[in-house]
């Protein structure tokens, strides 16, 4: 190459303060570009989504187990915080409660007791559109809410139950589901500011 | 200036060994860091909003067409995935429905017709709240759904029907809009996960 | 160090234009990736978190601001946008009203007078169901709807009232709190489009 002959002619001294003057050039535009690229970097989404599912309805339950269950699927690390009304989905078949007072007897016997008994938003008529909903889903082959959650389970998505909605609502680990975390919004946030999607259902 | 004095008298060989040091060093440096910037981009957000719309009220809706206009009028290239009840707001006034069972024809029978069937979420007092709100909206000489949706389209927002909601309810491609996409869950992550919006409604 | 010798006996003229040299190679790579990161840094997320306060439901209207508060807290921009029934969550108790039509006086008479008069979403059975929910957490310690907003206002989150549903439903700034922003979709779609998280409530 032209230039490697070139470059044989120049004098030691002048050859290495070459080496040396774009060694430190270059190792000085590395360290500007890289702590350029690390801040964008911890700013920039990973492959996570975070669901907070507010509703306790048959229906929003469905819609945010098909969408965990669609964004893990898509390789995405899911989280799916459950608060307020949410907390129904999670709740074990017949756990026996321990409630710590009178209003939170009342609001147990006003919400339901486990998945099955989760009304629609719409519809509703005393449960008919939920059994209306179910039926028609299983007839078209469609995974029913408890098929979703074993499904959300075995793809990793992660569930967490509201601390504060069950202290406000009396509701003790016992009643509900195994393997679930626990944390407040702080828990939630730490997700959802990392996460590519990021819905409240 | 100085340097280009100095330049002007140097010798080509000390040159072009500069040439060729700079070349060697810095592109195993332009090579890592381009690939650092491409690991960023694949997970930095496109200029995109995508919505979620599973609500079939005139309010929601209504706010999902403020909002969807809004966002491609600001240059985000929009879609909205209509699922659940949602799917009641792509409907054709007056489309003949082919129900395929007794339940898929009593949930039409209890479904809106068209946009202009639709209820609000509160205050509906058998649609007294609905004519209201559009009432209210055209003295202020505020766009009405249908014409929020005329927008949208002209805008380019891209509009899915989800597929599995509509084989759940039993909803034909004929008794909703043209022009529409279908597609699944799948369909909307792919968008919502490249988005730097995204809502559900 | 070897090369620090070296170079000392190189010619002043020849070091100052080999310096010289070797910046002007470096600086095309730094203008070409400075541009790539600049494209990416136009795209990236920013610390904020951009939220929709849609509903006027005290449930609904606790979990916003708990979420505003806890992102804030974890050192988010924080902004809510508060539309449609959300308006009632800005509502001043005892604001004289001064509609400007009938419809508006009667959605007036519907809706809640301020935030002590919000119901819940579900179980409202004539307001029990919000009694009975401040009542709980009140027992248990959990911050109340006022004193989430004031902590809230105190932590910096930015309230925007939308105009567009303050024109559709005839509501006065004097009807609502002081120092709110006020402003449409294009406002919101602002904030959120440069957000981590945005959620619509």
């Amino acid at each position: 190459m032209r230039q490697e002959a070139a470059t044989a002619q120049v004098p030691a001294d002048v050859a290495s303060l070459v080496a040396a003057e774009v060694a430190r050039h270059v190792s000085g535009l590395r360290a500007e570009l890289e702590r350029q690229i690390a801040e964008l970097r911890e700013r920039t989404p990973e492959d996570r989504a975070a669901l907070v599912v507010f509703s306790g309805d048959l229906d929003r339950a469905l819609a945010a187990f098909v969408i965990a269950t669609g964004a893990a699927a898509a390789g995405l690390e899911t989280s799916m915080f459950f608060t307020f009304w949410g907390l129904s989905v999670l709740k074990k078949k017949g756990a026996r409660a321990v409630r710590t007072g009178f209003k939170q007897r009342m609001f147990a016997l006003m919400t339901p007791a486990g998945t099955e008994g989760l009304g629609t938003s719409k519809l509703n008529f005393f449960g008919m559109g939920a059994v209306m909903l179910r039926s028609m889903m299983k007839e078209q082959g469609i995974a029913s809410l408890e098929e979703l959650m074993a499904m959300a389970r075995d793809l990793g998505v992660k569930m967490t139950a509201c601390t504060m909605s069950m202290d406000a609502m009396g509701i003790a680990k016992g009643e509900l589901f195994d393997g679930l975390d626990y944390g407040g919004v702080a828990a939630f946030m730490a997700d959802a500011s990392r996460a590519r999607v990021s819905l409240f259902i």
